[in-house]
């Protein structure tokens, strides 16, 4: 029987991926049909999800198999109370990929001090800029998901120190790991740079605030790629402006577009990027998708179904 | 018998150095005599040579049982004619690890398009800046030695598509490798990035040039921390200018410090670090110093014996 799969995401990514989920489900031999408007929700079977698609109140959606979100952070969607069939995250090893590269590039560029050398056009030789080795500094990775320990590796490779910590307890062979309020104060107060890399939850939201910043080792840099809300951002400026950060590399913020009269825009210890450290990639992302339809046609087990009470 | 070592470079180096070798040789059980100026040259056993100290005629230390120098390049020192004894160049693993971790900050830094959004301060939200993936990316390095290869591999690591090119022809597995001029003009019009870590010799000297340029893929990156002398400087300008080369970050020149009239300074497609990619590290250096040593003295065979006729 022919399945009937539901697009639902602002028109502007349809170019970007309808043609390659055509083509993974063709690949994979599903009997499919793919639309992006549905005359009768009753018949859809999957619906592909982003915030910014028509579809929002899944209550008419009344025989779903799931809802497969695009993108990796489910807060948007966690909490719509017309949902009635497994959700499931998006887990994409392009967007892995591409988060791995960028927190890495994130971690060199503070660890060279980049920045200076940049935009140097003095005519100073800056000699004494001379950057320490890697496996002289600290760098602490809060969330050890599949994109913060991908990131975690890639810098421990590099010759970096490295430490991770997660909310519950999670070993890591060879690394250090941490875990809860203390661990937390712990990896804060020995790290040279952090990164963030954490689904935004209950629990996580305003993670960094006035009461952890204060634990953070005088001059830390902080990156953040994870989700906006993890970071009380006027604790953060009082902590920039006090020297207790030294600097912010933010990808994600509490309103996004940040708007632009937000004062981290002319903040000198702050860069601003859009949101794109890293995106699902529809030639990996679409795999994602086709296997978990293929797993629940064969009656298996899908993977990344969120779990409600844990926030992804 | 006591070996008597002359430790020949600037004043500013004595306080780094001095401490570390007198540790590292008492370590390596050496009995020995580390001095900083040679009342009787005759009686010196090892001359630790930098081009900035006092010693560059050699003809009265007519006892040497070798030359040993500080820095990685030996282009300073090779022609020198008052040379009668083995001259051994300076091969650090701290300087590898240094050099890995600049060449692989600054391909990711050119791959994430990292300088428009290090110095975005309009408030605007450059979304369309979404990086590719590294796997999607060629990058180049012009030098096979231990430095070069260092970098390649780390870059390799990070899924970039790599491909090498030496001077003589040179196998790495899983890597695609080139030698030769074809090769050379193979590399140059395949790459995305060109990381560049030769040592200058007659045959390197100007590599990249008016002629070469020509090979490049448009719209290339070119990263040079090898020597200045490798390109010529002019006709990168005009590469620079005509959109041949999109960016150059250059780490070394023809004249250090870089003269604060060089048109270099203010070309919105170039960037200046101060020739400190990396440096030969006190910790690191000295063992690979006090091996050298405790070889020679046992009559087996220094390592990294410079080949005058190859030119390193």
């Amino acid at each position: 029987m022919t399945i009937k799969i539901l697009f639902s995401a602002a028109d502007r990514h349809h170019q970007e991926w309808i043609p390659v989920l055509n083509q993974t489900f063709t690949e994979f031999d599903l009997d499919f049909d793919l639309i992006t408007y549905a005359d009768n929700p009753t018949e859809i079977d999957y619906l592909l999800h982003s915030p910014d698609g028509p579809v929002n109140d899944f209550t008419p959606f009344a025989n779903l198999s799931a809802i497969m979100t695009l993108w990796a952070g489910v807060e948007d969607i966690i909490n719509n109370k017309t949902i009635a069939c497994p959700l499931v995250r998006m887990n994409d090893p392009g967007m892995v990929e591409g988060m791995r590269e960028w927190v890495t590039g994130q971690v060199l560029r503070h660890h060279l001090g980049m920045d200076i050398h940049i935009n140097n056009r003095s005519g100073a030789w800056l000699k004494e800029t001379s950057p320490p080795l890697a496996r002289s500094r600290v760098v602490g990775f809060l969330g050890l998901g599949v994109l913060g320990l991908a990131c975690l590796k890639a810098v421990k490779v590099l010759n970096f120190q490295v430490m991770g910590w997660s909310r519950t307890k999670r070993e890591i062979p060879d690394v250090q790991t941490f875990h809860g309020k203390d661990g937390l104060h712990h990896v804060l107060g020995a790290s040279d740079i952090i990164a963030m890399i954490l689904p935004l939850t209950r629990e996580t939201t305003d993670l960094i605030n006035r009461d952890t910043l204060k634990f953070i080792k005088r001059g830390t840099v902080l990156i953040n790629s994870g989700r906006g809300g993890l970071i009380n951002e006027e604790d953060l400026l009082q902590a920039l402006d006090n020297g207790q950060v030294s600097h912010a590399t933010l990808d994600v913020f509490k309103t996004e577009p940040l708007p632009v009269n937000h004062p981290f825009w002319l903040h000198d210890k702050v860069s601003i990027w859009p949101h794109i450290s890293s995106e699902s990639r529809p030639q990996t992302a679409s795999i994602s998708i086709a296997r978990n339809i293929t797993r629940n046609l064969k009656g298996e087990a899908m993977k990344n179904v969120v779990d409600f009470e844990r926030g992804y």
